[in-house]
């Protein structure tokens, strides 16, 4: 071991930031399984005995030693010289015995602390597969495993209608759009799926982006940098593709406590009414499930001028009687009756002035949208880089995505299935008393506490237990605050939560990881154990789980294109 | 149409802004063409007659009236309002009566700004048919057009291996991701598709994005917030995706001209050897077919301490061998004889540090991608924004395209097709004295010189001549080098190619648009009747165009992956 030891110092980084000390003291093997090198080839003997599948998918360890020296050159003199910085004016005088920018071991060094932080992360290789919902194999076909963490909430990616109408383009219209939308990427698929999505959300108009994050980096990118002395309001809890538009539209911001209303309306309050004003913020916050208070946030909006931007990207497909999120929902009974048609003006609906959403998670598909007034629409589709100068998604993900929504729109049973599952799993996880972080949505995030465990956990639930759920660590979630995050879809009966449950309160016995009682005795964290945080009612109440598909006004599919609104802000 | 007018004054911001009397002057019914309400009926009405296709694609004109009215409300008195600025200091004091931000205003004023310089965008509905490439038909089946401007630049999405591999996916697979690439949504089609890109140029491992322009932003704003004093050297013709990064990566930047090499050593010679630099440029530009001076890029890189960042979206599927784009070209003859293998380590491909490249032009699906040294591409892994926070690409599109850059290594005729039809076309065209701006590539741009004939020429080669060429308008080239830009594909035989040349020639006769002779007697533009022009010498020499797919190497096509490449970089 000494001699092997010796000999890695030259190739490997983490051997090299040892003591010889430490490394004396340390399981080399256990470290071996967080080298990206020998863990690889680890892992692949744990999962592949097939030649075949080690030939798709696995690196022979032989590649990775010369590969290795070349790359893994920081040495401490070279860390040293970076630190001195030249000053540009002495540039002329420079020699050609001057040293080259050590960009390799800048690269070096910066994997090097994510893996010292543990937040470098390791891909699993999921194959879900459609007949088998919520199964997948590993890399290996015969290893199969249940999906619990997956956003394809309702299953959508393996409905027959989708797959079919995918298939069918695809025969159809071919593989890609071949081209921006301004240039030969504009077709009647892009046409019916805006119009689809401004019916959805009852807007007069939608666009649609590669991705929602692309939406949200491009329109509030184009809005902070376009709109003069425009202030953007926004929720920490925001998603990074929020985060970025915002940064890069370099306006000024004022980021407000998480659903803090009182926070939201002192920082509106600072600014005359006359400045214009965005909040942006989400419906359902994906990694602790919270639900924002849309409605108060609205009333701020109206008594300050703010504009209202909403990402529904957790919750299209899943709130709603027609599934166009948690803003419908808040209308349920007038929208059930109301069917495609629009409601008062003053619907929660109307009064958000931007949605986005995503065709990627209950709708099974990939892309992002936002939907909104005609001119807004009409505005981002003439100035949004992200939009512009982009190839358009493929004829087939959009007529596949188009069917998903129709077909969401007019079934309920779905959205009820998740919900019913959900709470399934979130009530007898609490009675053996896992710490599920509490919230009124479809999210079930299990407190873990900290990254090595949360990983390890995940690894458990995998090997183990054959299910997979991702651990989430920093940045996703603040650290001390790593978790499971789990999500049901209709697919994911009793039978499957069962097995998760007590696969679930193994690994924690077997870990020894902190329950609701433990998290209590030190005073809680993220609502788990504190008798004092506010448990609010769930999005879906008992009433409305009741519903069947029959009780949807059946106008609800008809007719082809709502009359009042218009594909991509109005130019064909 | 007195009565007419003034009604209109009420709803239009176009006729609001005219005098009476010019009102009086202008043919309203050529101006209605150009208004996004009555344009669009119009618009419909010539290529409709189906009520079926109408319900789908068009809005009836009496949903217009009552949503412009209240959507066109910005007044001179409020715009009045709007350019007084509020002193913030005085929030405090604001009253109840204070006016609110004009947001409707704004938004009518910045459309109203597009349309009077003509950078308005009408998108055309474009649907491109799979079994009759490279036919389309319009809103109307029956209305069919010859498609010469789409960047599906081999035919790749028609390609039946490819729509094979993509339904078969997607029966087994499901239609989206469901997740992140860290949750749920890593699997064996990107694995595969990673290695796939890492083996195509020759690097060490390739990471797939959203798009290829999330792919540059990504990279390139990555890379200038977190390598310190980074400078950024950018050929000012670069991609809006390329320019987006850079600024928003904040780092100092260098803008050098077009492919001008003294420029960019000039500006590389400011500063030290030690500062770390990035120089990044396009193979082939696509605006002007122009392609850059690769290898004099590298030397300067090599002699000035740079990192070489290089777009391949316009060239990966059509220049090289095997399809890498023009850095494996400029080693033409031993990468042919190579095969799969890497040649020495000066190769041109193996000088670049980066490559970036599609999946949505050349190989007919959608997404990009960056190639590149493990550690670089697994630090673009681990701290790409656009990169981790957004959902994977479909299973069946990561498999389709796959399937695409496969049968692109193994083949040469589809390469060599495309590029004597390109020439076919240029050849005859100059023969008629057609302005096609001279460049050594597959792009054939010819100059109009004006927004609205551009747009004229376009629309006339539409609707007489059955083909699709959309005019390339300001901000994508410069306001006077307005063009048509044409692409040929192996499926735009001579044909084809005749019928189009003889529209162009009779669209120019009818607009009476300038020739080569008028563009020489004004001293030339854009290498068109310039005498002093440089002309480069075409890529793709005559000798490799009679290049077969026997000439070869068989071993192109094995081994699956190449034993020197890793997915992500890394770890699975």
């Amino acid at each position: 071991m000494e001699a092997l030891a010796r000999a890695s110092v030259t190739v490997c980084p983490f051997v090299r930031s040892q003591s010889v000390k430490a490394l004396r003291q340390i399981s080399l093997v256990e470290q071996a399984k967080a080298c990206p090198f020998a863990g690889t080839a680890l892992t692949v003997r744990e999962y592949s005995s097939s030649s075949n599948v080690r030939k798709a998918s696995a690196v022979p360890l032989s590649t990775f030693k010369s590969d290795a020296t070349g790359h893994y050159s920081l040495t401490g003199k070279q860390l040293a010289e970076d630190q001195v910085t030249v000053n540009p004016a002495f540039a002329a005088e420079k020699g050609s015995n001057e040293s080259l920018f050590d960009y390799s071991g800048f690269l070096s060094s910066e994997l090097h602390k994510k893996r010292q932080d543990k937040s470098y992360r390791y891909f699993n290789n999921i194959n879900r597969l459609a007949h088998e919902f919520p199964r997948a194999h590993l890399a290996e076909e015969q290893k199969k495993v249940t999906v619990w963490c997956a956003n394809d909430y309702l299953g959508m990616g393996n409905n027959q209608k989708v797959l079919d109408a995918m298939k069918e383009t695809l025969d159809t219209y071919g593989a890609g759009a071949g081209g921006t939308r301004n240039i030969a990427g504009h077709n009647q698929h892009a046409i019916r799926l805006e119009a689809e999505l401004a019916a959805l959300h009852k807007h007069e108009a939608s666009l649609v982006f590669s991705s929602c994050f692309v939406a949200n980096d491009a329109v509030l990118s184009l809005m902070g940098q376009k709109m003069k002395d425009l202030v953007i309001f926004s929720d920490e809890l925001n998603h990074a593709s929020m985060i970025q538009g915002i940064r890069n539209s370099r306006a000024k911001k004022e980021i407000w406590k998480h659903n803090d209303l009182a926070d939201l309306e002192r920082r509106l309050a600072q600014y005359p009414k006359s400045t214009p004003k965005l909040i942006a913020f989400e419906s359902v916050y994906s990694m602790c499930g919270s639900v924002a208070p849309i409605e108060a946030i609205c009333d701020l909006a109206d008594k300050y001028g703010a504009l209202t931007f909403l990402d529904e990207v957790h919750a299209v497909g899943m709130y709603g009687p027609h599934g166009a999120g948690v803003a419908e929902h808040l209308d349920f009974e007038e929208h059930l009756r109301a069917g495609i048609n629009n409601i008062r003006a003053d619907s929660v609906m109307n009064r958000i002035d931007m949605v986005t959403g995503t065709l990627g998670k209950a709708y099974g598909v990939v892309g992002g949208y936002i939907t909104g007034k005609r001119d807004m629409i009409d505005w981002f589709r003439s100035y949004a880089a992200g939009f512009i100068f982009t190839t358009s998604l493929p004829p087939a993900v959009m007529a596949g995505a188009s069917v998903s929504i129709r077909h969401q729109r007019a079934t309920i049973s779905d959205r009820v299935a998740q919900q019913k599952n959900t709470r399934y799993v979130k009530s007898n996880m609490s009675d053996l008393g896992l710490p599920v972080i509490p919230n009124p949505s479809h999210i079930v995030p299990v407190l873990v506490g900290n990254a090595r465990d949360a990983r390890l956990a995940s690894d458990m639930l995998l090997q183990k237990h054959n299910i997979y759920v991702q651990a989430i660590n920093f940045p996703t979630v603040p650290i001390g605050q790593e978790r499971l995050r789990i999500t049901a879809t209709p697919g994911h009966g009793p039978e499957f939560a069962n097995e998760l449950i007590d696969a679930v309160d193994s690994v924690f016995k077997e870990l020894d990881l902190p329950r609701v009682s433990d998290w209590a005795a030190s005073g809680g964290l993220c609502g788990v154990g504190s008798s004092e945080a506010q448990i609010d009612a769930n999005v879906w109440t008992d009433a409305q789980l009741k519903l069947t598909d029959k009780d949807l006004n059946p106008n609800v599919i008809e007719p082809e294109i709502a009359p009042n609104v218009v594909s991509s802000g109005v130019p064909l």
